[in-house]
């Protein structure tokens, strides 16, 4: 703590991304990278940018980027706005869409930055139990609220939300602004992106982080009414005219126009996801219907953090969270085939060494 | 106007960059870019990172850019933040170190973007004016603040302060965060890194887009205290994780490890400042003494704005600030020699027209 801190930044508890270890070698199924490389046209796209170039500002409105993404999604340029990853978005939507004091609403077992972004912006929050199965009770989001945020799927579950349920949830809502965090809707879920005709007070949330394997880029994208896309741009105006560099933009490009590629490796995914998920519940283990790149799992006789420490000791790293209601559970990202092979192995061996 | 927008952003003047025009080619000095192209080693390294590793999320913490940074300033890494861009960094700083309702204290000619990151946290500012000779008065700086900002060199003047004047600031205001930005510091300028051993409220701002031809790539740094880098770390992990990707955290790596070519550039451009000037002022333009990468000019005889749309009538992009005091000043971006030849010789026909 320092007299030199604001009171805010003496208050808040900073968000903690899943642990990146130098140590040693790993097989990482913690922070939902995808297993596969980006695409090949994204990386002779970037590397054919890397020139002199780079000396001079990119450009502030991202048009071309922006552009593309209308085109893709069937929507206007001026629907769409582009960030430096969907946190970012996201931070920026809190300072677009809510007031200090305002009080949003959210599942109490979501993606743990929407507290975080409560607390940096002086929003109060009421969380919304999802049920014993970690579904969403749509209609406790009828109530009076500021503001919601719905991640679909949700993380770190990764069940999703029928798109009925979301319309309800907008039409009972439409004076307050609705995000959609779709970080992992390319899993299986299906997107919202087709509501923003009808709703503008929706704003859907999408990175190229996840489904698109590229992560090491920064690269987010909200897609809303215009008049909600105007908000970011004044926030972003505010604080960073330019938060996409040259050789992002031109990467995030190639990688929305290589849809070939996208389906490709997406679909791979899903395929492992399905077959582990099945493996992992003949071991015995709970496995939460997923619509994502990752499975959230339990296991009836071994404690979460222990078969945490256990994947640690084999070399594999996944994700453990230690709030209630799903400290038993792990996060596992969903990796090629071969590692979730060794993964389905190791997960054999180590419940046989704890039984 | 949205009913859907917060207070704080129906309220906001987003900061205007300046124009990238993709009408037709001009001589580019209007948002003092680097001439010369980024050293060949950056280039090469960022060529060699464009590889399937982008699938990767970068290093959160940044390590290696920050320990090369505390190596080449002769500081530790704990005294080193990254982020995208100084206007993040200047963002940040905002909210770490200053509380709605304060009030902070800066010049009345200076980079406008403090005016709106101001109204953007909704902190109080008062304005100290600079002298006729655009002179910043030390002595005003004595008195009661909650925050100082000061761009040495300043903008769009070029004008530098001695680093006494930076030592007597700071030793009046030893409660308070002082921040000098140095964004142009390396075209002539003493820097205050000196001085942070001796002031914890003392945090320096600095960029590689001008001095390493790098505004294309997005980077900035702070240099500081622990406590004050750590107030930085807080509100970065509030808000994103990952400002910096994997390409620009290691072309930004290699851009300080090259001094030699940094100096090369510098001086280049240094010595074509120079002679400019010299030439403008023999054509009679009052030019401000400049350790800048640009010079910021008028004409007793012809008016600011007029003078800024026959550049612009000759392929020449120029900055004009509609602004008080400053309205007759154009900022012109020091470019190649060859560029700088050929604005010299269209200033003197245009003058000639306009006798």
């Amino acid at each position: 703590m320092s007299k030199y801190w604001s009171n805010i930044v003496k208050k808040i508890s900073p968000y903690v991304p899943g642990e990146q270890p130098k140590d040693k070698k790993y097989i990482k199924l913690n922070t939902n990278e995808n297993p596969y490389p980006p695409s090949e046209k994204v990386l002779k796209a970037i590397s054919a940018a890397v020139n002199e170039s780079l000396r001079l500002y990119p450009d502030p409105a991202c048009e071309s980027l922006r552009n593309t993404l209308a085109k893709y999604y069937g929507i206007k340029a001026s629907e769409v706005f582009v960030g430096n990853g969907s946190d970012e978005l996201l931070a920026f939507s809190f300072m677009a869409f809510f007031n200090p004091g305002d009080t949003i609403i959210f599942p109490d077992i979501t993606y743990s930055f929407y507290e975080v972004y409560s607390s940096m912006f002086s929003v109060n929050y009421r969380l919304i139990p999802l049920d014993d199965e970690f579904n969403v009770p749509v209609e406790e989001f009828f109530t009076e609220n500021d503001g919601i945020i719905l991640a679909n799927p949700n993380a770190p579950t990764g069940k999703a939300l029928p798109l009925q349920s979301i319309r309800k949830i907008l039409e009972k809502n439409d004076d307050k602004v609705v995000i959609i965090d779709e970080a992992y809707v390319d899993f299986g879920a299906r997107s919202s992106v087709p509501l923003i005709k009808e709703f503008e007070n929706l704003l859907v949330i999408q990175t190229l982080s996840k489904s698109r394997a590229l992560a090491g880029l920064r690269v987010g994208f909200a897609l809303g009414s215009e008049q909600l896309i105007e908000g970011l741009d004044r926030v972003k105006n505010s604080i960073n005219s330019y938060t996409l560099d040259r050789l992002a933009l031109i990467g995030a490009e190639e990688a929305i126009k290589d849809h070939e590629y996208f389906c490709e490796i997406r679909d791979k995914i899903i395929n492992t996801r399905e077959w582990v998920s099945k493996k992992l519940s003949s071991m015995g283990f709970k496995v939460i219907e997923s619509k994502a790149n990752f499975i959230f799992i339990s296991h009836p006789k071994i404690n979460g953090r222990l078969l945490f420490e256990k994947y640690k000791e084999n070399n594999i790293l996944v994700r453990h969270f230690n709030s209630p209601r799903i400290d038993n559970f792990l996060r596992v990202s969903i990796g090629s085939d071969e590692e979730m092979n060794i993964f389905c192995e190791k997960t054999k061996e180590i419940i046989e060494s704890l039984n």
